[in-house]
Parts: structure tokens; sequence; C-alpha cells
């Protein structure tokens, strides 16, 4: 059966950069390496005066159909993932749609438009919808255009504060695609947890330590869950393992978590045996604390081993490298980590067709999913095009006062107006309300 | 090929009703007819103090899943759709799953769990989603519940006010379904429009001309966007059509507009030209306004002939006679429509196995979505079963004072605490706060 997945990605951040080490620490007074180390973040993004949720997800979208010389009545499925909506009814993938109206001939009427709530774990889940819509035969040969786009704002003082971050990532899934092919299988771990809530409120709500925790638990049960369908899994099976990535130092605990799982009763515990012993077994403890002790500090010994150390370097640390200069990007999150896997491998020269990833979604509230995806032989073309690399190093460096004002700017109790602090160019622009309070937007050439 | 669609059906109505003519014309100062014959509107149904759009989905899940013998393992995905929705990040289906999981043994942790936002179109898309997944393969055996939920609100003293209404739609997709499979073909007509939004408020900004013109234009264009896949389509091609209901006069118009485009080239409008002349073509006239004068001449003849009033009332009246007792239930109303519309066929004794429906869903911001159903044998069970005549008879009918302050109760601005109207019995309830400001569920026995 033909193969269906992502055969484009686009990245597009916002223009504004927040050093954390040497502009947010120094104003809070604490320690530039409890970003750099304790978080794993070395800078966040956020979106100028003139971007929002939608020029961010319609620059992404625009630049990725011009490169690959796309027309409006090739996409027939428009799919936004946010969880920074700014309108109760109206989706965002409306005003996206809109913008690339603005500048492609034809229209996007006969396009099915959408958006899809549910944290960070959304864009995933748009992509399945995706997938499902082309394997179902509905898509008349078109694509599917998914856009996951946030502004991950908490309140001023949040212990979230500096786990910020604001970017969209665009994908184009389509058949035979030239990046990776998803598995059909997938496995979840969902349940009805109050870790990260936003109660008729713009600002998260997090139980900081139960969100950890609740991350870990549905990671595990939907690897079960993949395992289930698609068989065990092994280290070795995963060119790399893209996580979602709240901030780089959660993945840290989920990679040894999932190289726990994926090791035990294989070759590798076996290996290890000599060195920090076998893995605790359940039924050799009295009690489920006394084997999560145990679990515990098998995973301290675990981790300074040379076999997962190794491991870890190739397969999960590649994935966080643009994590850790622009934050948290909610929806977008993961498939900046599956980006950065990608780019790595085509400048290490690394062959990677064939290759399978594993990817772990996951939004709070709280649901894990995970499936593995087959990456394709048009892989190293598309991931050499993309900029993100410029856009990155061209960001606007903020001093502490100007984020202060950028927050508030957009802060929906705030929205307070002020210059951009970039000059727009060849974008996508906010440009103010309309007549029923509906945000508008114009195109800069 | 397996046929997947709708298997079941279950519908929660909100436990207070409104009466329009009787209560709140008066009230309003207003002639009665304003609102029974111009809106084709009786009386609304809200939700009681301990009511919202979780415990309605619930409460209709749980009936649904009661009366089909489900244990929550047949469950693979749970989908809400709503454009009432009160976190910006946690999904409400994680809260019905929450309410389940309290009722049901087992649990629905490797239920994939979303939430889908577009107006009133999203239930028909969380279907879509449901169809795709399950044609894709993806369901190991499993079925979907789709649950359109909403609380339709305006602010005190729009002109949509007598529009309100609340309720669920519960519906499970499976493969052999009992009640209607669903067309792969599907036909889409979508813009980027402002005639009702909500931007980060709970009540709609309507432009309510702007908005049936849209309503109108987007359907005609998912029409011919349908045909174009799916073929011609004829009057007596379908036992029912069900529209998005607003209110019932929204729908005369929608019935007029389709018998019109679908009568064009056909022996119909051969038959109705001795009566009526022929319909206007576009290229008689010199301007476009004299020939939307032409036709809005001939619609109006159209509309009095004794072919359009018999077809009227076969086709369209029956899916009405819901929505003129409960008001607009937004995400569930197209589902409502549908339901009426079966209901009438089996209080008739109507034979409908093998039927086909035509199925108009629409969400303003704005999209339709046209696609056909075919009736199953196992309708007339499913259908029987339903008890939303009892549950209508048996709502609390409210005073005037008492609809001000259940309007206050809803509005999450104001959230007054007030008694219930009726007393809670067999279902879920609304519990008070978390002290994460997250809104809590119990079951009354």
């Amino acid at each position: 059966m033909t193969e269906v997945g992502i055969d484009a990605i686009e990245i597009w951040t916002g223009k504004l950069k927040l050093d954390l080490p040497n502009t947010f620490a120094p104003a809070k007074d604490e320690d530039p390496e409890k970003y750099t180390k304790g978080l794993g973040l070395e800078s966040s993004s956020f979106p100028d005066v003139h971007e929002d949720i939608v020029t961010m997800g319609a620059n992404a979208a625009k630049r990725l159909m011009e490169r690959r010389g796309l027309e409006l009545d090739d996409i027939g499925r428009i799919d936004v993932a946010t969880e920074s909506s700014f309108d109760n009814s109206k989706p965002v993938s409306t005003y996206i749609a809109g913008c690339l109206e603005q500048r492609f001939e034809g229209n996007l009427h006969h396009a099915n438009k959408g958006e899809r709530k549910f944290a960070c774990v959304a864009g995933t889940q748009s992509i399945d919808d995706a997938y499902n819509w082309i394997k179902a035969g509905r898509h008349r040969g078109r694509s599917a255009l998914v856009v996951a786009t946030d502004t991950a704002l908490y309140a001023r003082g949040d212990p979230g504060e500096a786990t910020q971050g604001a970017g969209a990532v665009a994908m184009l899934i389509s058949e035979d695609p030239d990046v990776a092919a998803l598995s059909t299988e997938q496995g979840y771990g969902s349940a009805d947890e109050t870790d990260f809530l936003k109660p008729n409120q713009q600002f998260p709500s997090v139980d900081g330590k139960r969100s950890m925790q609740v991350y870990l638990a549905r990671m595990r049960e939907a690897l079960e869950d993949f395992e289930s369908v698609a068989g065990d899994t092994h280290p070795d099976d995963f060119a790399y393992i893209p996580f979602h990535t709240p901030f780089p130092g959660m993945v840290r605990r989920a990679g040894l978590l999932g190289y726990r799982h994926m090791i035990r009763d294989t070759e590798i515990e076996d290996e290890l045996a000599g060195e920090i012993g076998r893995q605790p077994r359940e039924e050799e403890f009295d009690s489920w604390e006394a084997y999560e002790g145990a679990i515990r500090e098998y995973m301290d010994d675990l981790k300074e081993t040379d076999a997962y150390r190794d491991w870890y370097g190739r397969v999960i640390d590649p994935t966080l490298t643009i994590a850790r200069n622009v934050g948290n990007w909610y929806t977008g999150s993961v498939h900046v980590a599956r980006a950065s896997a990608l780019k790595n491998a085509a400048e290490t020269g690394r062959k990677l067709s064939g290759e399978k990833l594993l990817v772990g979604s996951y939004g709070s509230g709280a649901q894990a999913e995970i499936h593995a995806e087959t990456v394709q032989d048009g892989w190293k073309d598309e991931i050499s095009d993309l900029n993100v690399d410029e856009q990155l190093a061209r960001r606007h460096d903020i001093e502490y006062e100007e984020y202060e004002e950028i927050h508030d700017v957009h802060n929906h109790d705030k929205g307070i107006d002020i210059d951009s602090f970039t000059q727009p160019s060849g974008e996508f622009v906010f440009d103010g309300w309309g007549d029923m309070n509906q945000r508008k937007y114009s195109y800069v050439e």
C-alpha cells in the first residue's frame, strides 16, 4: 500500500530572542546554569509586535509552498494545532488560508479547514488526521497542510517562565512523502489529569512536579500500547527518538526511562548486568514503593554507563539542538525535535533513508502518543532547504525591559501597542482589528 | 469495502426550557410570532446549574454505551466537538473520559482523545476523522465516540438571544454501522469570513445578515464540490436532507436554494416551466445584479409551487421537529436534524433501509460540508431507543427571571452560584472547582 507521511517541513521562529543565561538569569538574580544545565535552554523565541500564531503559521506555510512549487489547488485540507487560539469559534486555519489566498493564485474554498486542541499533542493528532484522510481515499490526489503554531507564554514570575517560546512548524502530508512515512501502528497513554491547564485563562496553571510525573507515566503507557501492536522496541531499532520537548531536561528523563524499558530482557541488559546488575522486577519486591526505589537506583546507575551515554548522544541529544535555542513551541515542539534530528543527520553526512524514527508526542491533560516513522529517500534535499539557522541568527536579541514589554503586547488582558523591534519584509503581519473585533492580516513586500 | 458510519446516536438536552412565545416574547414585549413563525422556534433548552458541556456530553455517552452494552475497551477514540470550551489547553474529551471511567469498569487510557473547534461544523469534522481512522485501519476493531456538545449563549439583548440552546449529541462511529454509512465523497465550501466570531470572548459577535448570506453561499459551493465527485444530485435522490439548523427559518432558505439548484436542467424544471417559467441563466443577463434579481423572483415563485411544498414537507420539514423545541445546539445541530428525520420515519412507519440522506453541515467563519449517508438496516431499532421526547417533556419550564439567573450562572464572567432548578438523578453533575481552578464532576445515583 502507498506510504503516507511527511512530505515537507518548514519552521518559522518568532523574530525576537531572549537570552536566558545572559539576560533573563541576571534580571532574576539567578544562576545562569539553572537554565543552561538544569532546563537545558540557552534562549527562547518570542513573536515581534506584528507577529502572532497566524503570521508565524502562514509564513511557514508560504515558504513551504513556494519551495515546493505548490498551488492552492494542491492543498485539500489545512489543519491547525494550537493551544494559543484567540477565538472561541473561528479556527486559526481560516485566517491562515486567508493569508495564503492573498499571495497565491486561486483559492482554498474546497479545502477542509480545522483546528485541534489538546495541549502540545494536537500537532501530531493533526498529522494523524491527515494521514487517515489520505488512507481513507478522500483526498482526491491532494495533500494536507498541517500547521502547529503557538505562543507559549506563562504569567510573569511563574516557574515555567523560562521555558517559554514561540514559533510555527508547517508540514505537508502526502502520499509517497519525501521525508518520513508514518506507521499505521500507534500507541496511546491517556488519562484525565490536571497537571497543566488553562481554565478560561491565557496563561497556564501548572503543577510542575506532577506534570513531569504525568509526562513519564503517559509516555510509558503509550510505548507499551505501541509495542502491543508493533512488537517490542529495541534501542538499536531507531536512528533518532524525537520527544515532545517542553525543555531539554525533560527529554533527558524520558530518554533514560525509554532506554530502561527497551533494554529489559535484551542482550543489552545482560551485558550491563556485570556493571550495574539486572533491572529490578516487581515480583521481587514486597511493596510498590520498594520496587520504585530500586528502579530509581538502577536508573541512576544506568545513566552513567557508557552504553547509555553513547546511545543518548546518538539517538536523543541531536533532537534537542533547536529546542535549546527556541524554548517550548507547544504543538510544534516534537516536530522541531524531528527536524533537529534530521538536520543533524544531514550535517554529519549520515545515511538515513530507510532508517526508523520513534516519535514520542505528549500533551498535558494528558496524553502521550507514540508512532514510528521510516525516513524516505528525499529527506536530505528537503531538510537541507530549511533556513532555521539563519532565522535563529537573525532574531533580535531583546533586553529584559523589552521582554517585559513584548510579554504585555501578547498578553490578551493587556495588549499594549508599541513599535515592532524588527522591520517586517516579505512576510504576513498582524495589521490591527476589524469592526467585529477580528484580527486582520496583510502582506509586507 | 466495509461500510463505516454512525452506529448509534444519543441525545441529551439541557434540563431547563425557555418558552419563546409565552415567556420570552412577553418579557421582551414582542409579538410571539416573531419567534414561532419568523425563526420557527417554540422553546430553547438550557443547562441547569449542575450541567455544562461535560455533563451533557458524558450523560449522552453513558446512555449510549449502556444501551449498546459497550465497555470502555470498545472505544478507541473520543472526539469532542465544541465551541463552548472552558479551557484553552485541556480538551473536554478528557473530562468526559474521566466521567465515564467513574461508571464503567476498566479505563480509556489507550483511547485517543481530541477536541475540534470550527463553530458548528466541528461535529461533522469529528465524525469524518473517526471514519478516516477506521478506513485507515488504525482502529484495532474498536469504535470512536464522537460527542458534539455546546451551550449556545448570546449576550443578553443580542438579536441572537432567541436562538440559544444547549445539549449534546453522542455518536458511535463503527464498521458495519447500524444507522447510516457515510459516503467517501465530500464537498466543501470554505472561506475566511467574519460572519460570526468570538475573539477572546464567550458570547459571539454576529453580523446577522452577512451570516445568513455566508451560510447559503458556502452551502452552494459545498454542494457543487460534492457534485464534482459524486455526480449531480436530484431532489428525489434523498429521503431527507438534514441541514445545520441555527433556527428553522434558516433551513427554509437553504432548502429552497438547494431545491432550485438540484432541479436545474431536470424534468422537474421542465414540468414547472408552464407555471413559473424556467430558471434564469446568468448568460441571459447583462449584469450579475439583474441575474440575482431574476433568481430571487424565480425562487419566490418556486416556493409557492405544489412540487416544492410537497418536497419540502417530505424531505426538509421532518428534520426540524426537535430543533423547534431546543434551539441551536451549535456542533450538535445537524446531528439533531438527522435524528429528527429518522425519528419521523420511524413514527410514520416509513421504510428507510438503503435510502439516502444528504447532510449539509455548516460552521461560521466559514465552512459548509456536504456528504451523503446510506441508511442501514438497524436504523429503526436504534432510533426507537431514543428518549428525547421524554427528556424534552421533563424539562423544567423557567420563568423569565429564572432565565436571567441561569444565563448568569453560565456566563464565565459572572458564574453566580444558585441552587439547581431540577434534582439530579442517575447522571453526571458539575461538582465545583478543584485547586487548579479545574471543573470537577461526580455521579449522582
